[in-house]
């Protein structure tokens, strides 16, 4: 028990340190002080080597920083208050494709015109996010309307009628329940109700159950495996496509589910979410001769066709690493605290940037760092504080308890 | 001058074996004998993982049987012009989305309904490639007149309006000049009056100066740099889009440009092709600590956002075997033919798998196989039997008049 306790006080220090540095990266390397809005392509020593803003990275860059301002004292700066108002005013000014629309682009000029339309829900995932949370920090009930009116927007492509989203309709295009879809909206949901009373809650809980359900879809052939794709009624799809494994999604949506099991008290969701979402994709997903975990598997064992599918991804080793502690946090089950220890080491040997700061996103199945850039269209100021602001606050909490 | 000819000799020798080796493995897993069409997703094993059907394969496939067929006698075999005509059919039934409409599917179900649909021309192109094959296999003049219509179509699309693809009009999408539209149509032109006579040739030979125009409009930087995709004026384009080199294609623009440069008696185009299009990648895109040719590169050395960048897939090694070949053969300057055999030693070291046939696709920069199946969404019976058959024939040119 003791040694517990001073691995976890050796992870909590490593963790802050890790986050005020990112913090301090994305800070200083980030801002657009002319167009407003966030660089996001930033380069390994924090230059810019491309002026498009990537609305996901805006949304999400929005979000954290005013989660962090919010929650936690030592964030609680004019800048970071600043810097994500000017975020979202550019996100509001210039994400909507047009005027009355609720469809967003994907990716925007520096100043903000739309250069490319994605025919999914996730730019506007991202923008709800951002809003709810800066409204929240702000105490500005517009946005949070605003959040809100997007978000039926949302359900209502989801669930009623895609064709909204410019997707054409094709006969083999076949239905699919993509576990993305509803993990974002559960995200979502929890976002609009954290801490706002009975009426938000109930409006929302159908959704909440709904999302579990269809997460819970994913668990395919006899509980041995969490695929990517299935048809909307759980059933295995043909082919590549409905043997997708995504390891870091699989865990992601584990403690996605962890959330909602201890919000609901719901004991067996929580034995269903770490056994199936964080044990298993951890087990078929960790690579036993380099480590890490592969971005993509076929659950029969054929070569899936996406090129980067044996590289080590950033950010499935930082949905691991709060899977594996909320798991942790919710039991005290030793084995759960050493395969945290495990992808944590591999994760701090691997990723961060000792000499500019941040850290690495991509490196090969052998673990060599092989695209050398802080942020890119994927990459912004999100997995990386969010692993580490949520599992300081874990590991804040478990040492509290450990002292009482 | 002899040992010249011996390993001429020798090189011959293998791709011959290759060629054969390749044919016969496609021929033999590939034939979906109750749908029609081919399978395009094929194991290591020859064993199919996949129904889906890529419809630019499906043309590929078309028009490499075709040309074997028509033009080298070991392959003037009832099977593979029954291969052939049985993909034709399939194509010419299922790969337009809708009847009455030019607009092909990018990947059609196993039983032909449409999958998805590119909003760009490639499904096209190879669609005219194959039935215009095909037709001067069958001789079937129905088929050329579709090729053609095919072709006006894509023409109004690539140089009158654009909106029939279904890409919104975006006002940060700038237009741009990617080298493989002016490609595709130059290869189409050569597809379409090859052989045909002064009338054909006339019609297109406006297009045909266009194309080349286009192309040389992608010597950047002083003629330092080849960039994949610059303004339709001919000028940079900012970011990571505008600094992208992609050695292989512009090694593959290379030796279009030497067919062009022969077919007129453009010594000035030979030269430019052969500096620019063929040196001149290869120096840049060689890795010169661990052989190959890269697959993408930033011009400033930025490190590109492609996840793949720094991999070594099979076709840019085709592309450089054709194009080092041809340049010397024009030239008979043995500096190239050196080239040609450093890009054949690496390649035939490590693509080819002795055990079960064909060819790898996908190796880590460090050279080891990633993705080990033969076909996928983006490699069918192409690149692969076109080097072979391309470079097979111009090694009996250069044997037969070293022996005159």
């Amino acid at each position: 028990m003791a040694l517990a306790e001073v691995c976890l006080e050796e992870y909590r220090e490593r963790i802050r340190k890790e986050l005020d540095n990112a913090v301090d990266f994305w800070l200083k390397y980030s801002h657009d002080t002319i167009y407003g809005g966030f660089f996001t392509c930033i380069g390994r020593d924090g230059k810019v080597y491309d002026e498009l803003k990537y609305v996901w990275l805006q949304g999400r860059q929005v979000w954290m920083y005013c989660r962090l301002y919010r929650t936690m004292d030592r964030f609680r700066k004019p800048e970071i208050l600043e810097a994500a108002k000017a975020g979202g005013a550019f996100l509001r000014k210039f994400a909507r494709v047009s005027s009355g629309q609720w469809k967003c682009a994907f990716c925007l000029t520096r100043d903000g015109k739309a250069v490319k339309i994605q025919r999914t829900i996730f730019s506007e995932c991202f923008y709800i996010m951002a809003i709810d949370e800066l409204g929240r920090v702000l105490g500005d009930k517009d946005m949070q309307l605003e959040a809100e009116q997007l978000m039926e927007q949302l359900i209502y492509w989801v669930k009623e009628d895609s064709s909204g989203l410019g997707r054409p309709q094709l006969p083999g295009d076949v239905p699919t329940n993509s576990m993305a879809v509803p993990m974002m909206l559960l995200c979502l949901v929890q976002q609009l109700t954290d801490g706002r009373g009975q009426e938000v809650v109930h409006k929302y809980r159908e959704l909440a159950s709904w999302c579990v359900q269809q997460i819970l879809q994913h668990i395919q052939r006899d509980g041995t495996a969490i695929l990517e794709n299935v048809s909307p009624e759980g059933a295995e799809l043909p082919g590549c496509q409905g043997r997708l494994q995504n390891p870091g999604h699989a865990l992601e949506a584990g403690w996605f589910l962890l959330q909602v099991s201890a919000e609901q008290g719901d004991a067996e969701l929580r034995q269903t979410a770490i056994n199936k979402f964080v044990e298993l994709p951890y087990q078929k997903g960790w690579d036993k001769e380099h480590g890490g975990l592969f971005y993509f598997l076929d659950v029969d064992g054929h070569c899936p066709t996406q090129l980067e599918w044996s590289m080590k991804l950033w950010w499935p080793h930082c949905e691991a690493l709060i899977a594996f502690l909320m798991a942790y946090s919710q039991t005290k089950k030793p084995e759960l605290l050493e395969t945290f220890s495990q992808v944590y080491e591999y994760t701090f040997n691997h990723f961060p940037d000792a000499k500019n700061g941040e850290w690495f996103g991509y490196l090969t199945q052998e673990g060599k760092v092989t695209l050398d850039f802080k942020g890119g269209p994927f990459k912004g100021f999100f997995h990386v504080p969010r692993c580490l602001y949520m599992c300081e606050r874990m590991l804040d909490d478990l040492l509290a308890n450990t002292k009482d």
